[in-house]
């Protein structure tokens, strides 16, 4: 049985607390959160004890890993002070919002190299696992062009966009390195360009929320991605590979599979599933299972902290060819 | 924990063995077949003692409850054992191929009146459950047609066949047994007609592997059935309801949802669910699921033994209806 | 050029107006009716001479063929006469609503050998054709089941069904005539059954609004037909053909082919072609033509007389059987 | 009647020959090639007297109109010399391939104001049509995100790369024209880049087979353009129109509409229709008759001239952006 603790009370934790709960090999022992009334909350609902003090956390003998399901900001620290204590670390994604700080998360792990998994929870949505194991095999032939929809039902609210590091680095991060792993390389150049069309807050905080983004891959193949802080009609997600043999997609999920005809409407299908806790549900558990799996195993999880690092420098280009209005050349180091 | 033992060690054995594995509440206890080496492999699988000793296995003190999972012409005699002994009981469908013995059921259970629930386990597939519920919420209205395809990928052995009951009695029961619980009525009049087109084994006992049904409901609603017992692209499986205010249709299961395109396909989509095992592989687990639920709260389970007779005495009035070519009005008693 | 009148001037009437205006080698010449007022409307509408003289027609030169699209108990008196005149006859289906009277059609066309065309339109649809086509050419091997579903937007005023000739002698004669047609063979057996649930009107009279009919062909192929007078969603036309090799399955056709997806909607689709002038609005050109292309070569065209006679045999059967509640043995005679 | 001459006898005119022909207001009464035997074959075919003398061309009496379908070199020299001849115009797109010839047609129709229309023929596909339609009465909102697929079967011969002006002038055109025509405006930046993954032949010549565009309209609305010379499954043709009451997408067309399953194949649909001349063939003659509508009625066609040159403002603004990694605003004067 993995012990493990729950660093953060927030969104995120009643994210991993059902999962933790559900899973037969995972035990919630401890929730941190420098505010003991939040992490007590969590506790009562999932189990495990509270606390404030991260020190005798770490020192305790009921833990054998830790999630860090913390604000973006605080995950160098609690990376380093894992990782000093020896603890599996499963970190929330994004891994940091600027380089210099997920430079510190690499010299840390290579000082402490303990088993690292970084929560790019959608690798581990079975569809999306589906398609790319299709285009890693060759049933698409050579890629010719990626792409991917990411359109939210409604925008966060201003104080999330605030502490979100921007639309590119807070959420095409997702996109971004489903579409590397998928084409198993990383862009040489990116372009992107955005709008902001629905929420005055956004724009008020400089931030887009419309965007579309261009990869150009080592290989010739062209990326496109498209994500949108408002869809009036859900969660749309979606993906196509595209190259000389073919052609893949997925299709979106929904609340039903039933057929409806009525007075107003012919052959028509269930609402889409809302929004990411539902329609990448499974995803969160099953990424847990890898990393129990991966640890119980004594193999190193994946996706790991280059898979990290390398998806914030090419959000980051994305960023900055939005606010320069040219190509960028990521450099990842 | 509910204790539950394995009555019959064949095809169902192993598909009732892991949903009792997988349920959190239900242990499964006992093996129990006349034959002592099967039983003893089911037992090896799946946990449990194997026996083939009947009495002794009732007398035990670990067991509340069983499943009847052996030859349909020896339910009565083990229903009969295992409601005098007072245990709770999930019967596979079809309860019995004669109305006789299915009368001798009801008295037992009449006498020793004990928790039974018969397996018709298709009710409790979510897309069907998410179609009846909608039917009586009355999102369609009034039923006007009711319609059922199954179509099964290929031909049973003839030694199935031959203790089958025929192709009413074995298979059309379940789509009876369905439409009659959407509809929430019983037929008062039935057609049936079938030929024998793929399989001269099938022809040679007299039965037939190809059917059309019609039941005409009191309420005027008509119901067709449409059974193969070939069918080329694999098990298909659809339900339409249509009535005064609109129409609902459940769509075939896939082994993935990904949309494909190639050479010699577009938008193509991934073969159907195998087989009934596939297909209605999670229905399994609910019905055991339900059947817990209703025992450890106290409650009478559903479908149960009448729910059972009545199709029964539906699916015979079918083959009769086929043989001599006529309508047939059902009696239910 | 094909010159051609128009006998009757009701609601086919202005069907066909339209087609011969659209087609390049047939002229219309004359429109018949007793009432000459309305005659003279057609002809204002889509050219020709009105005449209440069905005799001083019949001598002019100025025609060559004609369609008969007046009330059905009138058909054998104009056939007779155009067949006597030595006119090339297109007769709007059902050929006539009782057998004596289809038989006298036989005779006169025994006698008379003019070329003789029934309209049964839909066999000139150009998805139907080309499903017809796939089976006659094997694409599903040997066939099991054909379905066809046909449910109208609502139901006809009393007077049109008062002399309708019943359900099945006014509509379901289309399903009969297409699927016997698909299946080269026609039905040993029909059983028919039918409810009275939308239209008091119906019900008065003694018809029903929704039937369900199974025929049983030779070759064992079992084929089952659902009508339905009412259908909120619109004009319901769907075929399915399955054998051994495969399925078929036309698809409903839609004001437009977009996809819709907004506040209360996802994936939508247009709605339905209203009825069957939109949905079937080019086949009846396409049998004109056909009429045209077997006159002018001097072949003789299809669907003929004898189509036409078995067809309504078919449907009496289906309406004797609704009303004795058992199979019925149609005899071709 | 209106009397027509085409210019040019290759492809092209074998696509309007045969529009002509069916058109019953217009007549095809010249076909001019330098190269007489080649302009001999056409009228052979559709009809006009075959001349390789354009002057004597233009001073018959028998001609009202001319389509250009010459090499679009030469389009200049022609729109001169029937402007100067008081000839209505039809030009086949592009209108030419440097903005320099492009200012000369339009001093030439500033001085010879015949009426002039750029054959951009995709904008009279009814689908296209109606989903342009849509967006204009506002069904889908503020528009936040245009799409379109344009992949074709398989490369040209290099022989038609060599003068086709390059990818994006040849054929991102057709897109370029349709997005601005939905979104009422033209974009204020472009981005484009290319991939040579297929063909050999057009990497030798500087050119790519694979492209994605990006357009930033003015009113933040975010275009996405993908191309491809090659397309395993046929002729791919999608739109999308995002926006913030909806989403619209056309669907691609195909050789038939049925439905089949089979041994390899479930709810399988037909191929697409094969390439341009199939899948827009309706357009072509639509085209056509909106060129005799507007010249008959005295009005000014539509696409014109100045649609001709902003689209390939365009088409140079991505193909310089191609060339040189950057974002380029277009100038359009």
């Amino acid at each position: 049985m993995m012990k493990i603790a729950l660093l953060g009370s927030g969104r995120m934790a009643h994210v991993y607390g059902p999962k933790i709960a559900e899973h037969p090999h995972i035990k919630l022992t401890w929730v941190f959160n420098p505010n003991l009334a939040s992490a007590q909350k969590v506790a009562t609902a999932y189990g495990g004890c509270a606390t404030d003090n991260l020190v005798q956390l770490l020192e305790s003998n009921n833990i054998d890993s830790v999630i860090i399901a913390t604000p973006t900001p605080t995950h160098l620290e609690y990376i380093s002070a894992c990782a000093q204590a020896g603890k599996a670390i499963y970190c929330e994604k994004p891994l940091e919002q600027n380089k210099e700080k997920v430079k510190a998360c690499l010299d840390v792990l290579s000082e402490y190299p303990v088993p690292f998994m970084l929560g790019f929870n959608r690798r581990f949505d079975p569809e999306i696992n589906t398609l790319r194991t299709a285009v890693v095999n060759g049933e698409v032939g050579d890629l010719t062009f990626l792409m991917s929809w990411s359109r939210e039902p409604e925008p966060p609210p201003k104080e999330y966009i605030k502490r979100s590091g921007g639309y590119f680095v807070d959420s095409t991060i997702h996109d971004i390195d489903l579409l590397c792993w998928i084409a198993a390389e990383l862009p040489q150049e990116v372009y992107a360009t955005g709008s902001c069309l629905f929420s005055p807050d956004i724009g008020e905080l400089g931030d887009v929320d419309a965007t579309m983004t261009t990869l150009k891959m080592p290989s010739g193949c062209l990326v496109h991605i498209n994500n949108s802080r408002q869809c009036c009609y859900g969660f749309d997600q979606r993906l196509e590979a595209f190259g000389s043999k073919g052609m893949l997609q997925t299709t979106n999920q929904r609340d039903d599979n039933l057929i409806r005809w009525g007075l107003s409407q012919t052959e028509a299908k269930a609402p889409l599933k809302h929004f990411f806790l539902e329609r990448y549900d499974l995803s969160f558990y099953l990424a847990l299972d890898a990393f129990y799996n991966s640890v119980s195993k004594g193999e190193s999880p994946l996706p790991n902290v280059l898979d990290g690092r390398n998806a914030l420098i090419i959000a980051l280009a994305c960023d900055q060819s939005r606010r320069e209005g040219k190509a960028i050349k990521p450099v990842y180091e």
